[in-house]
């Protein structure tokens, strides 16, 4: 098959349970956003060069999908919906802060690793942001709201890993690691939860200029253990200046506000891959299963608006970022992908198509899931499509029925089958 | 303001009311084509240009957004849903038919006319479409289907106006027409709505070879008026082929599985612009206000997925595209752009966060949209933000209330206050 039939290479269709399944989730994580006051904001997929390659490092570069419009302008498919967001704050001087807003919608980055579960070249992301709060109560209130959507959504076991760049940055510091040193030592000891312990200690040892004596007492802060607490005390003995002291401070901060920190876990090795967050990180994994998935990621980015403004002015900003795709993976397990219909029931007008009509009608209005067969065939042909499309029961509608004011209702599962009013199919259908 | 700042021209970001009311809207479409057993499917955004240009004609070729990957290769903004529709039909051999599907997403057009009120060169589509049934009934349930979403969003006065290529081909054989006319017949008489009958006329007269006297043949069809029964009797009188009566015959069958027609018009100028259309074609108006939008388009198109395919098999095809930014421009009125929050209650803790953070859960499990303020400022500051932000309730929690058990709620519209518990508040927020 060439190209003529081919989606894009790295990117799919969505269709069938998983689609369905997209839009469970999504509407839960909607009205989640609203229920905590955040408003939608919808940008366009496409941004001027300009704008996307404004904040950003090189890397993101090399993955944008670049395009010229008709009268020449350069174009790329937006990357994240952070800079849309920075874009929009610019030009709308009028906007109150703090400014609580959602996102959700594709983003594109061309060159992800090969589409492996997960890991498309176009994701969805759900963005919910505040701009304008230096208070660590947003980032509690981020917190508070992601396990309401885990658990709207049914996705249990979820543990928020939690730590500060300023912590993180302030005992870099207090080690010795020079400047130049720190994004390579951050980066390595990121990949803990991927590589393990020995996995950080091989990489820092291939970082020229870091010493022995610091590559020690960066492998103390991997070992640590215990409560959130716990953690924070040891830290404690480490934090040897300001910044880190700080940092301590704002994730006590946290952790006063939230009714209960079972989810939370202080992660001191935690940096997040990007280079724009300036106080607390997060990200939140799913610790069900053999997959240790990174459903979740986010932080404080107090510069990343100004700068990309160009104004002195600090603009606070701090945001969550769930993934869809990698959500949807973990939650599709037990439904089929061939189960492609969301109708609960499949009305075969044997005798009446306008009779079938009706009895849809009513039972839509109840706000049952209805298709009603539109094609002339068998019977039998008309089971079997419901039952492909994984259609629970059919409703059969006989000139006899008709005669009865009853209809035949079928259960495919169970395989039986009783007559019944429409009132009755009523009931049984909202259960 | 450069480049470094703006939108893609023609393009707009979408927040506030409106943005909300685009969610509203969106959201009734899904659970409504749910209701009728229409399952979802999303494409990408991008195609690659082999299949973007494989069917449809050289105008909307201009009108794409064209870029290339990293690895060279040509892709394309995607200009409709029904391209990656026949795309996703060609690709998926397993597919049970009759396959019923819905897609919302933007589509791409660049250098569609300066962005006036609803013409922007990105727009959201949101079709429902059912592939593989050749019977008339598949019509008449997507009209249902639309008058039940127009009711449910609220939108009255909505009038679909309903015609048949075949019965349009067939009368313009019969007219003497000839074939390679027939196109640039069908753009002017599509245009009556627009530009009217004098406008037609002139159009009419513009074309060359074409005769006065099948000029006037045509111009009767457009003074055609009645009910839809006296019409198509009218229609029968003219018809003199069988494609003709064949059209006529299709429309009374659509008719008659309808409950009432009251809201379908036969019109037998409408043509629709595009080439595809093989049968019945619809277009949905509201007939409220100045200005006469078309908000929903559609029609059979049997040929074209199987062109696309090229295969010989006949692909029945028929579907409707709902315009979503036609159809909030009609219904946002009397909402502010300001009112940017979907919060109904803002709670303000002067006293303790933490009770607040208590309360607000207690109120969002109710189903209630609630937003706390988490910035440190004054009541009076905190007031003024909320009714910038267009929030109608402000809940204070100070000291006094926190001793009484109470929550002492303004009603900012009326500028009363009043105390009350956290039960009575949920009622009060939920009538």
């Amino acid at each position: 098959m060439g190209e003529a039939f081919s989606c894009v290479k790295g990117m799919k269709d969505w269709y069938g349970a998983e689609a369905l399944e997209r839009e469970r989730i999504v509407s839960i994580l909607r009205e989640t956003f609203k229920a905590y006051g955040f408003s939608p904001l919808e940008t366009p997929h496409i941004e001027y060069v300009d704008v996307l390659t404004k904040k950003g490092g090189q890397e993101i570069q090399k993955e944008i999908y670049y395009g010229y419009d008709q009268a020449g302008r350069k174009f790329g498919l937006r990357f994240d919906l952070t800079v849309p967001l920075a874009r929009f704050v610019a030009t709308k001087k009028t906007l109150k802060l703090p400014y609580k807003r959602y996102s959700i919608g594709e983003v594109f980055r061309d060159g992800a690793s090969q589409p492996e579960q997960g890991r498309y070249r176009c994701i969805t992301q759900c963005d919910v942001d505040i701009v304008g709060l230096k208070e660590m109560c947003a980032e509690a209130e981020l917190i508070t709201l992601a396990f309401d959507v885990f658990n709207k959504i049914g996705l249990t076991n979820v543990e928020i890993r939690l730590n500060n760049r300023k912590l993180l940055n302030g005992l870099m510091m207090g080690f010795g690691v020079k400047n130049e040193l720190l994004t390579s030592v951050l980066v390595a000891l990121d990949k803990f939860d991927k590589i393990g312990f020995e996995g950080v200690i091989k990489e820092l040892n291939g970082i020229n200029w870091l010493q022995d004596e610091e590559i020690k007492k960066i492998r103390n802060i991997m070992k640590l253990d215990g409560t959130n607490e716990e953690m924070l005390k040891e830290l404690e003995k480490l934090a040897k200046n300001d910044l880190a002291k700080e940092g301590i401070q704002e994730l006590r901060e946290i952790l006063s506000y939230l009714d209960s920190d079972n989810f939370v876990k202080i992660a001191p090795y935690l940096a997040r891959g990007l280079d724009y967050y300036t106080g607390p990180v997060m990200e939140g994994f799913s610790t069900k299963g053999e997959i240790k998935s990174s459903i979740l990621g986010g932080g404080r980015y107090d510069n990343m608006i100004g700068d990309f403004i160009g104004t002195n002015e600090k603009i606070y900003a701090v945001g969550f970022s769930f993934g869809l795709e990698r959500i949807t993976s973990l939650l599709k397990k037990d439904k089929e992908p061939e189960n492609i219909s969301p109708a609960q029931i499949f009305i075969v007008p044997l005798a009446s198509l306008k009779e079938s009509f009706r009895i849809a009608k009513n039972l839509r209005d109840a706000g049952i899931n209805v298709d009603v067969d539109l094609k002339k065939r068998s019977l039998k042909k008309s089971l079997s499509y419901a039952e492909a499309l994984g259609i629970p029961y059919v409703g059969i509608l006989g000139d006899d029925e008709i005669k009865k004011g009853l209809i035949s209702v079928k259960d495919l599962k169970r395989r039986v089958q009783k007559e019944m009013s429409v009132e009755e199919l009523k009931k049984k259908l909202k259960e």
